[in-house]
């Protein structure tokens, strides 16, 4: 049977248990919603001892099948105060699952003086190590002395000096193939949460682990080999994500008048062209750099990279399209290695990037550093390493947080968490999106630009209303499925265009556990979590009046398409899957 | 028929307008909340240009019956997110009502950058002048300064450094008749919302003023002096509060167990005994302070005071109990001369007192500043004069934020405001309504110390459950009705003991508008007002879910008592009105 991991901060003691009962056969997602709904309560304080870090790997990770190393961490928000899941990539779940471990919790909270703990995971068993050594640390540095002294194989989930100090945009992050922390559970602050709990790292030797067993191997065989195909033959997960990263988008946003500029004041940015996607390889061809890399294992589209800087020194990896959006049109800068080192240092800093952009967009709104200056954005971001900044302390919780310190009152948020790459008033599907998920304004939640803007899918009209609110919903069931599997997001463009795909992912989850499992039961799944989702936040204080974008993007229109928000709070709640 | 100004701090146009239609009859609380629903969008960001700023009189304000000086302030508070009224004393409110004014409201809002203004009421009108003199200075130098300019006979609304950079505990200070600004609107960030209309002050000149209209002069002079009578024979208004001010109630409190100390881990201080409402007397009279002062003409109360230093140099004047709570035991200081520059940077700097001292709570559990250390305190407090000292910033913004910003998972807020001067756990009347108040936790929103702990109008035991819902409820209609009247809720203390008392305020008001109007309208109004807050609340995402206290009040015993919060939400929503 399954196991799950509990580990006690305070008391230091780990057990396994059987995943059985509600937890049965649940993975990723599934399975860290279903944990927080059941065992946290909702009106805790996020960072007191009754918050739990769920760390679950995806149903089909650590099998064969391509793109399956994602992994879902879980917890009541410290950012939104909503529950939450944050996907990552990194090397990290396909080792918990070579332990046959499909989750871990940590539980519990030691006092605030104690020092900072490792938790290293082996097939063994479970230590705690205090290491002075990686405390305070950047995620860099740290992962670089935990591999010196864990051996190269490990695989390293850690926080930055921002987590350890329970600022709100805290990440987790994980390490890549190369051993960088470019892989992050960004949203939400859950690195607080990890913090809160006194722990700075989780390392996992996962050699001589049993690995993941498979019911039916001929099955999984063939239904692996066609889902391979599925993804290679489709232009997105085929070509144009290998090509040119997640940044591709940047030109095809910015044409379709998507791409926020200076805080959400225009759909364009005239300089686009200087942080697009095309730019980016022609600067990593130029400069030894990677234009294609996988973040884990069996990673069949390859959108990572290696960055490096104009005398080929590496820069960063995971340079996403959202984070050159929210450091770079958002901010009016254009220059590609100031984006790249803002990029670094949220890495490091343990920070996530687009709440951080978002959160330097207040800075320039207050008057704190100019808009478009990279370098004043380097400088203040910089800051957030020394916990007794005070400027950095506020940068570091985040857009609605800094928004309050500045006095400022534009505040691009959904239930505290920024909005993300794609103004929602010219891309009107992942507006509900954003206005209607369950943590608040994210993208990957249901990502409508697939209809909206890439015509993947479906081909709904983005300034109009008709069918955008139903796509969003049919993506937020589909996306939560997804999420429980192990799949990178990513594979959703080949499957929303390919006949027999969520066939094959039935049958992949089918052969590797021996259950019937149909694409009947994607759907049940992903409205399941849903349901677990929307009543933890119900019963934390959320309604209806929350599922709402904040009122400047119903006041304001947004050239060129002179564009605004219009849907009403019913209409948004048809969005929601019903309980 | 009476007047409301309508002032756009935009335009820089006032304009007078009947008060009719919804506002027709209504004064103080019963205004600003009816025009603060009616015309403020429940989702705003408090400090966009819907917000509005509203200044109410009471149906009583500016005759000549005893104690109806208060006026009430209201909007969205950029605090808690709901509506808001705060109340307060000085001598502002006579003199709109001598120019035949009920009320005012600041709305629309100017570009950032644009210079403070301040805005003359006389019985001329109304004039928007840029005083360069007094931008950015604390509200003790400002008013001196206004004073000098306009005459010593200006009634003074001035915010201070906190409220013109928008900090979210800012209070608006009101001048007293010695000319002190001493007098706060304190509870909910209203002296931002101020500042965010970029309005440093506004003087009133009432001189020439055509006063108040008596419908019925004889029966309103018979039932005026009844009620002075009422309040001078009760103990509380006419011996306890004239003679040792609110802080009679520290040995009180204390005796009972419900004295929060060191951030509500205590119910009982040791060195109670120096920060009382005796000591403070002693002291006094010992430096040539002055005991007893009246807020505002025909005070017969007079719980006010002048506190000096060790060398006779005035400190500070309406010096509360809470005020004394909040930086004493709360904070483990002992020493009153420090508590009460405390008080003074707090007037001064435009905050709140109540939620600087539970503020300070977090900057000592966050091992910013010592417990106990008064001078730490002070240099913390200090440091919010200057705008750019980030430190400064998060303390000015309250409890709840300063607690974000240092990790702190304690936090005794409901709705981001504060718990005043009582815990909850051992004074449970009161503690209802700190959960279930429309304005987050306030004590005067439904003071039931009186029947739990001075066994005023009643006897209700304060450690169980019995009679404390239903106590709290008819308290927070009592008080909405007394806050509409112009009265000082003090009054309360001698109404809930004498038979006639009702009666005698329905006469008061029946006489002076010549209408009829009986005890049961009162009540009447009561509901009708907080049922316009609870609308507001509930448009603007507040649930149920939002009034209950934090789960450590749950959790954790209270010393002496070993008492717990043990009301589950659908018990505390019977504490309120059905809408």
């Amino acid at each position: 049977m399954a196991r799950l991991l509990r580990i006690n901060t305070r008391t230091k003691k780990a057990v396994f248990e059987d995943q059985s009962g509600d937890y049965s056969g649940l993975g990723g997602r599934a399975l860290t919603s279903r944990l927080v709904r059941r065992e946290v309560p909702p009106t805790c304080h996020p960072l007191s001892a009754a918050n739990k870090l769920v760390v679950a790997t995806g149903l089909l990770t650590g099998t064969a099948a391509a793109n399956t190393g994602r992994l879902s961490v879980g917890g009541k928000s410290p950012l939104t105060g909503t529950i939450k899941e944050s996907n990552s990539g990194g090397t990290f779940s396909q080792k918990l699952a070579k332990l046959d471990i499909t989750g871990f919790v940590l539980e519990d909270k030691p006092e605030t003086k104690v020092p900072y703990q490792t938790i290293f995971i082996t097939k063994d068993g479970v230590d705690f190590l205090e290491l002075p050594e990686i405390a305070g640390l950047g995620t860099y540095e740290a992962s670089a002395k935990l591999f010196e002294r864990f051996g190269q194989k490990a695989g390293i989930m850690v926080i930055g000096p921002a987590g350890e100090n329970s600022r709100l945009a805290s990440s987790i992050m994980f390490t890549d193939p190369k051993g960088n922390p470019s892989r992050a559970a960004g949203r939400g602050g859950l690195g607080a949460l990890m913090g809160s709990k006194k722990i700075k790292a989780i390392v996992i030797d996962a050699q001589g682990g049993p690995g993941q067993t498979i019911a039916d191997k001929e099955a999984f065989k063939a239904a692996s080999k066609r889902w391979a195909e599925i993804l290679i033959n489709h232009p997105v997960t085929g070509q144009g994500l290998p090509g040119y990263g997640t940044s591709i988008l940047i030109n095809i946003i910015n044409e379709a008048g998507a791409l926020p500029t200076k805080n959400f004041r225009l759909g364009r940015f005239d300089k686009a062209d200087q942080i697009s996607g095309e730019k980016m390889i022609e600067l990593i061809n130029q400069r030894a750099g990677i234009a294609k890399e996988g973040c884990h294992a069996g990673c069949v589209i390859q959108c990572s990279q290696k960055y490096c800087d104009e005398n080929g020194t590496y820069l960063t990896s995971g340079f996403e399209y959202e984070t050159v959006w929210a450091f770079g049109s958002n901010l009016l800068i254009s220059d590609m290695d100031q984006i790249a080192m803002l990029d670094r240092l949220c890495d490091d800093l343990g920070l996530d990037t687009i709440e951080t952009g978002t959160t330097l967009a207040m800075a320039m709104e207050g008057g704190i550093i100019p808009w478009g200056d990279g370098q004043a954005a380097i400088d203040l971001l910089k800051r957030v390493y020394d916990p007794a900044d005070y400027l950095g302390v506020i940068i570091a919780n985040g857009t609605a947080y800094t928004a309050d310190a500045l006095g400022v009152d534009r505040v691009p948020v959904v239930k505290k968490q920024s909005i993300p790459a794609y103004d929602p008033r010219t891309a009107k599907g992942v507006g509900v999106t954003y206005a209607t998920s369950s943590m608040g304004a994210d993208h990957t939640a249901g990502y409508a630009i697939c209809q909206n803007i890439l015509k993947v899918g479906g081909d709904i009209d983005p300034l109009g209303k008709q069918g955008n609110v139903e796509t969003s919903k049919n993506l937020q069931i589909a996306t939560a499925a997804v999420d429980s599997t192990g799949f990178c997001l990513f594979v959703a463009f080949a499957v929303l265009d390919t006949e027999d795909a969520l066939e094959v992912i039935a049958k992949l989850i089918s052969a590797r556990f021996g259950i019937p499992f149909t694409v009947d039961d994607i759907g049940k799944t992903g409205m399941e979590i849903l349901r677990d989702e929307y009543s933890f936040n119900r019963d934390a204080g959320f309604t209806s009046v929350h599922d709402q974008l904040p009122d400047f993007f119903i006041n304001e229109e947004l050239p060129p398409h002179k564009a605004k928000w219009d849907f009403s709070l019913e209409e948004l709640q048809k969005a929601k899957v019903e309980s």
